[in-house]
Parts: structure tokens; sequence; C-alpha cells
């Protein structure tokens, strides 16, 4: 059962030097292929990493995190309206999908495609790691895979058979992200009380102390995702939307 | 097997009188919290319509699709940078996630979210059906449900017991989608080969003919997707993404 997968899962970024086979990815990718998609149009596509040479161009646009070159198989699933666009050109219609709301379907199927993959990999027994450098150096991927344009990364998966067996993350408790009919707003109390177990491990203690901060909050403003970094790449990003098709109007 | 499941599914758009359990709603909520998310923030929020009243109000901004007042369930999935912002504005700490790369990290979160959710439920034996229609009025959707700044409808989902059996759609076969190290651009060959089966699908050919076109192609140019829907559309989605704060800079 997936119920049963889901509630043992974590991410696994280290891999054996067992193959994963071209067939067991082509069954997992016809399974994945059953996800739901905008009017069966399928608006992805997937490039598969397989040789060092492609590890090696890859692995920078990553911030070259290990998991690149160590694993077997790296997927890059993309947000794709140039083979709709291709087929409709070749049937006398005229495509309209080099937009915003055109990449945000393509982007909602190809993330949608990339999840069922990831659960069903997992349930065969595969580790997977998401990889969220992806949407942070677009350019760099884009030029190493040569996608055309309509062709935007939205997702990286790193894949192999595990070879660590990772403790399970924290998650926070379902009340705090599910809103009855409408949105209650977070008051303090409601802080406090969704976010004190996260904040009580002793490894995100320990992170506070080594980094000499005074919050947890503070190791993700001031340390992983900050405003400096967010403002660059958000400005990069769409530049390489636009480079690639998407703002045309 | 989610496998098994996958490879039969189709999406249920008829729901029977009976109940969808607050219980197998958390259950199914606890499972899928438990998905890959950006440096464990769960970058997402689940609003809960079971009120007629509330699906009232919905109803219009998913052009009045009858899955809306039929499903006893409506679930609206939202990228959410709100909770921890003022997570972090609680805690010493200034959140700079009022930008574009923050709504991609959190819509990916939340469509990753989703899915999970999707292929449980379908597991468990519930009908889903997804509204595409979330990001064409995304204001409506946002009034409705009190949606605060950076809090933005990603997916919907229309959630109960099937009362159909809908037959399964078609796709296309995984050597179109897929590329091996490099992406190679489709040629007519090709594009012949992969749409092939789906143009020839009786119910396609019969829809063709209906709306008096030469190609099935036009049918999603001139009709389902036109590119003036998708222009005007693209202009609003930004425009909501601004009024939701996360175009700031």
């Amino acid at each position: 059962m997936l119920k049963d997968v889901m509630m043992s899962r974590a991410s696994v970024r280290k891999y054996s030097d067992k193959e994963v086979s071209d067939e067991m990815l082509n069954e997992l990718f016809e399974a994945s292929a059953r996800t739901q998609t905008m009017g069966n149009l399928q608006l992805y596509s997937v490039v598969v990493t397989r040789s060092e040479e492609m590890k090696e161009k890859l692995a920078p646009a990553h911030f070259n995190q290990p998991m690149v070159k160590g694993a077997p198989v790296v997927l890059t699933i993309c947000a794709d309206f140039n083979r709709t666009s291709v087929w409709c050109k070749n049937r006398k219609a005229e495509p309209g999908y080099d937009n915003m709301l055109s990449f945000v379907n393509a982007a909602s199927d190809a993330l949608l495609f990339a999840q069922t993959f990831s659960c069903l990999a997992e349930e065969a027994g595969l580790g997977i790691c998401y990889l969220g450098t992806t949407v942070y150096m677009p350019g760099m991927i884009i030029d190493a895979l040569q996608l055309p344009k309509l062709v935007m990364p939205v997702a990286t998966l790193t894949v192999g058979w595990p070879a660590e067996e990772p403790a399970l993350s924290d998650r926070l408790p379902v009340a705090s992200f599910v809103h009855s009919e409408t949105y209650r707003d977070y008051l303090p109390a409601d802080i406090d009380k969704y976010y004190k177990e996260k904040e009580a491990l002793p490894e995100n203690q320990k992170f506070v102390e080594i980094n000499q901060k005074e919050t947890l909050a503070q190791i993700f403003t001031d340390i992983r995702y900050t405003k400096r970094d967010n403002v660059a790449l958000s400005a990069s990003f769409m530049e390489t939307l636009r480079k690639q098709g998407f703002l045309s109007d």
C-alpha cells in the first residue's frame, strides 16, 4: 500500500552500485503517465541522465550536490509545451502557448507526473531525492540538456537503490495546514503550538547553536533561503522563462 | 499496489451520497504530508469545502462545472508562504518570501502534496477530479476562501465515492515524452507516430466532425485552449500573484 510507503519514507541521497534498468524505468514512466493531465495533453518531458559526461555538466547547476554524480539515474522533469506546439503546427493549427498561463499549466502537469513517479519508485523500493536547485539556475540545465523553447525544467529527481536508511524528517501537525471552509490566519499561540515540536528537535537546536542564531526561523531567513538570494533568483527565473518563450506577450 | 491503481484509474466526476468522513480525510492528509517539501517547511495549505454555501461561492470560479456542487468535499490546495512568514515574524526573523521564486517553491510543494493525496485517495477507493480552472480566475477563489497575502490557490480536487466507472483516457507512448541524455526535438514523422492513436480514437474523430474542424489539434487551439484566452488569463494570473504579494520586487 502507498499509505504504508508514505508513512515510512525519507529522501535517499546515497545509492548502491546496483543498476536501475531501462525496463524498470519505462514501466514506472508508463504508470506515471496515467497521472491527471490538462486535456490529456501530457505537458511534460523527462530527460534521463545516465552518462558521467552529462552528470558532470548538470552537477554545477545543482551546486555540486553529491547525489547528481552519485546516483545511477538523474531525471530532469520539464514543463513542455513544445511537443504539443509542434503537433499543432503539423496539423494546420496555430498554437498559442507562449505565455505564463501555459507555463503554469505545463509546470503543474510536470510536477504531478513527477510526484506519481516518486510514489511509484519508492513503492518499488527505489530511493529518491528531489533537487530543489532545479529552479535556481535553470539556464545551465537548459544548456546542458539542449532544451528548446517552450521547455522549462521544473523538478530533478536522483534515483537509485538505497545505500542508506535515513531517519524520517519532522512534519507539522495536520491541523496546521488544513482550514475548514475559509482560511483562518495564524495567531501567535497557533504558531507556538504548531512549531513547538520542530523547534524542540535536538538536531534543529544544534543547528541554531552552531550557526550562532537565536531562533530556528533565522536559519531559514538568514542562511538557507535569504531574501537577497530569492530576489536575485526570481529575476533570473523570469529571464529564463522569457528566453524559453513563455513570456512572449 | 499504487502501480495497479494507476494503471486502471480515471478521473471521477460523479459521486454517490456516501459521506467522506473527517477522520478519513485527516488520515489521508497525514500520509500526504510525508511528501517531499522544501526545507521541511511544507509550503502549502488546504481549504476543505463541505458547506453548500461555500460550494455556491466557488462554483462560478470553476465555470460552474457540476463536480463542485456534486462532490461531498472540495479541496483547494494553495501555495502558502504566509504561515512560514508568520512563524518567522514571531521568531525575530525577517521573511523574504514575497517574490516569484518563493511562489514557484510553494506552488511546487503544494502540487506534489496534491498528487500524493490524489494517489492515496484513489488507492482508498475514492474518486477524484482536478479542476484545471483553479488558475483561470484565482481572484474569485481567493475572495471566497478569504486567502491572505502569500497564499495562492494552485489546484482544486473534488473528492467523493464514485458513482460512475469512467473509461480510461488515452495516453501518449512513453517514448514520446522520454529523452535520453539530451532533448531531441520532434520531426514530422515522430509526431505522426506518437499522435496516431489519439487522432484515430472514434470520440476524437467525432469531436472534430461535430465542431467542423479539420484536425484534432484545431480543437485545442481554436476551442479548448485558445491563444486569446491564454493571453488574457496570463495577465490576470500575474495580476493576482502581485495582489497576493508574490511580486513585491
